[in-house]
């Protein structure tokens, strides 16, 4: 394929394309609310019917929410094949009064489209998708053999599209899977991110006697719950180290690579300025590794919610007979949230042991995920990235989860590249969310210079 | 005094001294409920008609919420002067459904009244003033000088009476200060209570950075306010020892002498049997005390409440901004509320520091109290409830606080003796209230003979 060709194309049809974005923002895809799921099947037919335009094959996907979206345009055996990720459905757009305009009528303004999920996650994948168009059109035939994977529930079950994975194994099969579901640091700096943590969460409830007791009557004489569950916690992670106490928690635990440590400290990041823009003094880490690298390359564990006794107004004296604690690890390659999980509840009943009676209720888990910087398919995304905005691109690590990769990694065994074309300002999950219109379209640019890229290696590395 | 014919006196009119308790019981004088004031000002009225009938001179003392009434009765110079204490005022009464009978409906059943206020304070201080009518109609003039002080909003704004006091101190004047809103252990033990814990009570807030922050995003990074906080807590108590670790805490702590932990230790108490009826494995305690010294004649600290993140159903992945616990520290003689808030105040702005914004609240504050075991005014009641209730009376320690009382302690200098006559299965502000019959009858014997005790000792002891 021609890139100059390709990137034309783009400059070329670029109102045509916005205004295809705008009509898919405009079904109001939300998973989570029942009376919009004509709307979501709305949304994925609106993928579907452009990838056949496109000269794909498609199939509907059923799982036990909604049905995703599989689209493939197989050009040769000889060539490398490309998956791409995305999402049409979209989260809930309450409080409605905090948007500007109305979420599912979107405008263009400030250089910006405003809609909900003009970002997250159609803008992002519609790129791809227009990518692929461009580099159709301006190329003659696609440089690398390219399939879809769509979900329409990612934002209510988000598991649902992955419970089916196994199943269709053989369809899923890859050289590179990619997924444009993150961020640019800022508007300067095109990034790939390298890692995702992982996740497990549960939840300890802690019961103490047989009712709320009077504090001046029992203080002194009864475990109390609350006082538990923060001894607990206290024996879970060092406050003052930021390590994890969970016995074997860090048994599994790669250290980054100094490649790695390398890669994630290009970001333009002072520790400072970022305590400042998040209104703290100063920020925490893990003792040997920066806030930045505390928050991404390493795991760590969370308390995401606490609650017990009386929390009302004024003041009651009162040992409440139950405390629960919401907990929340973030892991890192290769720890198993299983594992880790054993490990977590075995240590908190030893704990509590004869103190009160303990429930430990296991929420999701997430596999943790990392690429390896040399790779040359991180390699291709840089280029591609940085051809299709101007700049160079960067590599960045994340510190969230985003289960679907690892589970797409794991079930077709091929190397991933997260290649976001989002800016952290672009209000995701809340009102006013947009998407940059340069962002939009340079992703374009950035989908068809991948393919290029990818396609170019067919020759040097060979066929998997 | 004949207290013989005092005793008799109760027997032969007990159905008219019922009816008459049952008449007070009637009257919903829920201080804390605007439209009950008229009915507050009623039952104070009650007493205030009773004690005129028994040639007590009455005054009706302003406060800044209801008015209290004092009451005496001076017989001569050369003898001690007793000052009796009660509230007519009681607590609501929802959950209403959860009554067996309507709370101001009192009835006789299982040789119990039952109804708000029964033993609360109604019951027990009428006790008391049926016990001044006996030892007065039964032996002709009482054997000492006899004051009555009785609040009318104990259960709304506690303070209310005790902020009246300094100015009255020439009136309050008197050799010892008799409480009757304490409990006996058992039905088998009657008790005069030795000691009230103090109390001092604050909320701790920690604010974090500007808003909720995604857990994934933020986890390892930011310091999280409900880990500060369990951190800060971990420092203000060593949960295995159970010390409050606060700087100068146990600097004023009076050691319980030998003669108070052996009075005590007279209470049947065996830590399985409580652990059981409390529903608990095994009960806590400080270290080298009992779990029963530990709850009583020690300080503490105790988390009543805390909140922060989300608490909701399911999981959110947040690091929530705010995180708060109220706390309340029980204490002992010579303890004093304001320098340990102080205390307590500096050392968590300490821990915070620059990791978070602490707001401290500070609320009420009670005054830790304690008799001497060989007190003669505590013998005195021992052998008054001995002769009243036909078993040996015990010592107790009381875990909780009664602000009013070490207030009235300071403010007349004298001796105080708390000899209530409740059970510990009375529901205090808990629906179907109930007071034994037999224990109203028995606690104005009690009474009776505690003026006979304190009259004899006039020329023992002498006048202060």
């Amino acid at each position: 394929m021609n890139l100059d060709k390709a990137f034309a194309y783009i400059d070329a049809n670029q109102q045509r394309l916005i205004d295809e974005l705008i009509h898919f923002l405009q079904i109001p895809s939300i998973s989570a609310h029942k009376e919009h799921d004509a709307d979501v099947a709305a949304a994925l037919d609106y993928d579907r019917r452009k990838l056949e335009s496109l000269g794909f094959m498609t199939e509907v996907w059923p799982t036990r929410a909604h049905a995703g979206l599989f689209a493939e345009r197989h050009v040769s055996n000889d060539l490398p094949t490309v998956l791409i990720y995305g999402h049409v459905d979209v989260q809930p757009v309450d409080p409605l009064n905090l948007w500007t305009s109305p979420p599912f009528e979107p405008r263009i303004a400030d250089g910006k489209i405003w809609a909900r999920g003009a970002d997250d996650n159609k803008g992002q994948h519609y790129a791809q998708i227009v990518g692929v168009e461009a580099a159709l059109r301006g190329g003659g035939e696609l440089p690398a053999n390219v399939k879809f994977i769509i979900e329409a529930d990612e934002e209510h079950d988000g598991e649902a599209m992955a419970a089916v994975l196994p199943k269709h194994r053989e369809k899923l099969a890859c050289d590179v899977f990619v997924v444009s579901d993150s961020n640019f640091p800022d508007r300067d700096h095109p990034a790939i991110t390298l890692s995702l943590r992982g996740i497990q969460a549960l939840e300890v409830t802690i019961t103490g006697a047989s009712g709320d007791k009077h504090s001046g009557e029992w203080g002194g004489i009864l475990y109390e719950p609350i006082d538990v569950l923060r001894w607990v916690l206290q024996n879970l992670k060092d406050f003052e180290t930021g390590r994890v106490l969970v016995p074997g928690f860090y048994d599994d635990v790669d250290a980054p690579t100094p490649a790695t440590r390398a890669a994630i400290a290009q970001r333009l990041w002072v520790d400072a300025d970022v305590a400042r823009a998040q209104g703290v003094k100063r920020l925490s880490h893990e003792v040997g590794y920066t806030p930045l690298e505390s928050g991404t390359l390493r795991p760590t564990l969370q308390v995401n919610g606490i609650q017990g006794g009386y929390t009302g107004e004024g003041f009651k004296t009162v040992i409440g007979n139950q405390a629960r604690a919401k907990i929340s690890m973030r892991l890192v390659p290769r720890q198993n949230p299983e594992k880790i999980f054993d490990s977590i509840e075995r240590r908190i009943r030893e704990l509590v042991g004869d103190k009160g009676t303990v429930a430990i209720h296991r929420f999701g888990a997430g596999l943790p995920f990392w690429s390896d910087p040399d790779s040359p398919y991180v390699q291709a995304g840089l280029r591609a990235l940085t051809v299709a905005f101007g700049k160079p691109a960067i590599m960045l690590a994340m510190g969230g989860s985003i289960p679907f990769v690892p589970q797409l990694v794991q079930v077709t065994g091929a190397s991933c590249v997260m290649m976001g074309f989002g800016l952290p300002e672009d209000n995701l999950h809340a009102p006013d969310e947009n998407f940059p219109v340069a962002n939009f379209l340079g992703g374009a640019k950035a989908a068809a210079a991948y393919l290029a890229e990818v396609g170019a290696m067919a020759g040097a590395a060979g066929r998997k």
